[in-house]
């Protein structure tokens, strides 16, 4: 059986640990990646990631110059933007030539709620070459939307669903710890939130993922997002925070379904934050707790899931897919049913 | 959008609850059952099940009476063995009907395991009438199969599979309590367990499910059943267990790959026995633990799984299907693809 063509679109730090690892698996074979970074555009791919990949395996600048170069491969990993709207945008030539997507943008778990025409532009765009578009995670994709929907496998009837995750932030990459408002006076992060500059992408993203599993129809979704205050000074790699300054971030979002609040999404990503785990409870018969110790390891598992959901999406429809519309698993080559 | 016509096979304990649980869903239709119990066939289910069904719902003495009764449902609950073989046997006229069978059969989590040539049969079967078969449930159908593999969509690579079980089976009901050995001699229990009379049903299959989904190959499963010894007296509705009898079993089943331990499920399944719980790690990068703390309730959660697969079953392509290749979640009704 012939190895899986892949390529990568964006070679910041999620990308090129992508390519690291879709490297090492025998069945993926790494045939080039795009990146309009003028410091990566041009040279070769084992230069930028640091691999030893054939030296003909280039980054590209644009999409279109990857396709004329490799022809086009099966799927394309993209790392590229959180903003679904501005992915489909960039993946079309990928999709045009048949070639399905994986992302890791944060709009793209659930694109219809913010971006339903292009969602509908991109999915007709699919059924006509046979491509397919998913994306995945760990948050949204995996803590706080996939786990409470598995756990509801298992429910008589789901009355509520309520999901905790505490990220202690320190070990995490410098983006994260900017995301988070690191080292902000709280004004200053509470005005950076109303203008989407520092927050958590995809929460809403993640509630509506959960609202279309369970088949409940959503009247609303409120969001909020308050800073976490140092008490004492915090030094990262990247921040020094001041006691009275930001550490990072409280988000929550609450999902009314026929008047009550159904779902809740809790998140503390924080500097230092004790006692970090994902927890899931969800209401009705019987009541489910199911906890992870520690949390989901943000950024291995962000990559891994990456990478594992390729088998599970080449076996799919073609069309714009959402991740729970993939089966679990998909050990073998796809058979023809 | 009409409702999904369901039908039981078998009305147990399990099947009973199904049934009722089933009624009470807007969107599935229960036509009938089937029960060869004198005390239960040629009866109306309403009677069985203690619902108000339509008397015209009965219960019927064998699948080929119901099929002429009611004509082919959709979908048929059956509940009725836990052997493979047999099972196959028993809904063989649904499926070439081109109903679709949701099995609590354990051996069904993964038959080619045990009765390879007879799932190639059904399978083949399947694809002729556009039906499909599927096995759900907790132990095996979620808590140490399922749960392992949806938490290795994050892992960059498994290294290892660990799940451990403990049932606290005091409120379980009778046959549970009876399959455990509650209140055998030890030696009894050791006889009984070489023959196959007590002890869990499916352990094996789970294992194989597991090795499935991560492209494992299985050189060997080891499996081995102690009983667990009451030290005080217990008093169950169903038994009277002394000290020195068994008051539950402990059964652990082991999968070798490349000559190594990489997949270990242990179960403790007991009267009284404290701390219940389902814990699944995965050792890898990065290493993965995840508790449902009290463990999956076993009944509530079986008849849960077996209606809540309906209509991901009926997405999936005609064949002898595992719960892995469904997908997570199919709220909407069937698309055209």
């Amino acid at each position: 059986m012939l190895p899986t063509r892949v390529a990568l679109f964006g070679l910041g730090a999620i990308g090129r640990e992508a390519v690291r690892l879709a490297g090492a698996k025998p069945r993926l074979q790494v045939v080039g990646a795009v990146d309009r970074d003028p410091a990566k555009a041009g040279r070769s791919l084992a230069e930028v990631a640091g691999l030893p990949f054939p030296a003909k395996t280039r980054v590209h600048a644009t999409l279109a110059e990857l396709l004329a170069a490799t022809g086009p491969p099966q799927v394309l990993l993209h790392t590229a933007t959180s903003h679904a709207a501005l992915a489909f945008e960039q993946v079309r030539p990928a999709l045009e030539a048949g070639t399905s997507v994986v992302s890791t943008c944060e709009e793209l778990i659930f694109p219809r709620l913010r971006s339903a025409p292009e969602t509908d532009a991109c999915d007709a765009l699919c059924r006509r070459t046979g491509a397919r578009l998913v994306a995945t995670g760990v948050n949204p994709g995996f803590a706080m939307d996939l786990l409470p929907i598995l756990a509801s496998a298992v429910s008589r009837e789901v009355t509520g669903v309520y999901c905790s995750r505490v990220v202690d932030a320190a070990t995490r990459r410098r983006p994260l710890q900017a995301k988070i408002g690191c080292g902000l006076d709280p004004d200053e992060f509470r005005r950076q939130w109303r203008l989407g500059a520092v927050g958590h992408a995809g929460f809403r993203q993640s509630l509506a993922l959960i609202a279309h599993a369970l088949g409940w129809q959503l009247d609303g979704i409120d969001e909020a997002c308050e800073p976490v205050i140092a008490t004492e000074p915090v030094q990262t790699p990247h921040f020094q925070v001041e006691p009275g300054q930001t550490r990072g971030l409280h988000q929550r979002v609450v999902g009314i379904v026929c008047g009550v609040e159904a779902i809740e999404l809790d998140l503390t990503m924080a500097l230092g934050e004790p006692d970090p785990h994902d927890t899931v409870r969800l209401g009705g018969r019987p009541p489910l707790e199911l906890t992870i110790p520690g949390g989901t390891p943000g950024d291995d598992a962000t990559v891994a899931h990456l990478i594992n959901v390729i088998p599970r999406l080449l076996v799919a429809a073609p069309g714009v897919r959402l991740l729970t519309e993939l089966p679990m698993a998909a050990p073998e080559a796809p058979r023809r049913d």
